[in-house]
């Protein structure tokens, strides 16, 4: 694109606090922008920050030419109306895919949201790169969250799965998990998913990240994943590891969204 | 509100083409609004409208201040963009809740959207005016439409329900569906529920209605859900029939979201 045009697609990052996770994955963003050349903008606000600081800053990406996608870092400190500040993002650069309308269009047939939100996408990336057909398996979703659970649940059932979804109220969950040809866990509960939630032969995809502490790590922290993974390891058939499974993807996948929204941008074929 | 502001609601109804079933939604619409003191309007347009006919209709609707719900009878014929149509629909106006927007905030925890589609939001009244507690039940939805199924699935889920979906691709339909306590059924095939789909005692709503010949019928055709009444009324312990079960709970739906369209415009508590 920059060869061709002379132009670069842009990721602007709006970072509310200092949660460590949140850190992490704003690293992360950074890092996998600059290794393929899209320009990276970050805004800090500090946790007691007001909202019109926030909409203030989201206002200014979306009228910067030079951002193609903005990500409003979730989840953001109780006293800011999280519903109301992502409204506001213009829905052409909503790479995160959590705009009502991209929501909406997600979940009905026949239509097509501009973004995908890029951690189910992930998800749906590892199994088909891995050769797992997902048409008529019977898929379980552990966790119904606007940004993981839910998105990842509609998006299984445009591949045609099965989906159940297990929330917080949901009765004998390891009995309903042990039905799942695919079980997609992002619940945020270390070790919620032993080997008797697993069928044999299961496909075990873990999207759950829970800091703890570990002062011999390098940030002082590790990230834990919502399954026991060596016990469950012996069971599935295939399972990702925490870290290095699913938030690679999920990268990856935010840096195509924001490659297509300047290809749009630009009318770049 | 007539009495106290001196206005009424007022809906309007685009009906493309003379399919029957349609037909005789529009009619009980129609009948509903008039018995409460709704204003009702109807455009009719023939099969082979264009795409601009429908469009302007609905602009027109969209613009008269004295109509406070629009529906686009739904399914159009082939040759019409559905979602596009339904796209420039007035989000304040789109009672029977299709607009993506709508169902963005519908699926989404957290959100409200607007409006609740009309169908979903009877099968949870009669759940609820039944006395059965939805939360933590095991809800399986047969059908996936964006009119009934998803909604309807959706809508479980905000009360808790841990929900599968059932469709064209799914494997082994009837043993997951007789691990429901409540069995919602919009697939629109006659017959398809029989009593080995049902767990004893499971709650069975049927929002199929599939029209068939018959000649002794009032307008010559009569309409059948998708359960066999008969065998599965001795093992559920609460059935909806077809007709008069969850089609006349649409319309007070529908004539629900109108006056709360028009209390709303007219700022009126």
């Amino acid at each position: 694109m920059k060869e061709s045009i002379g132009q670069v697609p842009g990721l602007a990052v709006i970072l509310v606090g200092q949660q460590r996770d949140s850190l992490t994955y704003v690293r992360n963003k950074k890092i996998g922008s600059e290794e393929v050349g899209i320009t990276f903008l970050m805004t800090m606000l500090p946790d007691n920050c007001t909202e019109n600081e926030v909409c203030n800053a989201l206002q200014s990406y979306n009228e910067n030419p030079s951002v193609h996608g903005i990500i409003l870092q979730l989840p953001l400190p109780q006293h800011l109306d999280e519903g109301k500040i992502l409204g506001l993002l213009t829905l052409e650069k909503d790479v995160d895919g959590f705009h009502p309308v991209n929501i909406g269009n997600l979940a009905m047939l026949g239509r097509e949201p501009l973004f995908i939100p890029c951690t189910p996408q992930g998800c749906i990336e590892l199994l088909i790169r891995s050769g797992i057909d997902i048409k008529g398996k019977k898929a379980v979703v552990v966790g119904r969250s606007n940004i993981v659970g839910l998105p990842t649940s509609l998006l299984l059932q445009r591949h045609h799965a099965t989906v159940t979804i297990i929330h917080a109220y949901t009765k004998n969950p390891d009995r309903i998990a042990r039905e799942a040809d695919i079980l997609i866990t992002a619940a945020g509960v270390p070790n919620l998913v032993c080997k008797n939630w697993l069928k044999p032969g299961a496909i075990v995809i873990d999207v759950g990240t829970t800091p703890v502490e570990d002062p011999e790590c390098e940030h002082g922290y590790r990230l834990i994943g919502d399954v026991c993974f060596e016990e469950a390891s012996k069971v599935a058939s295939a399972i990702t590891p925490v870290p290095g499974g699913v938030g690679p993807m999920t990268v990856a996948m935010l840096l195509h969204n924001t490659f297509e929204s300047a290809k749009r941008a630009f009318k770049f074929t």
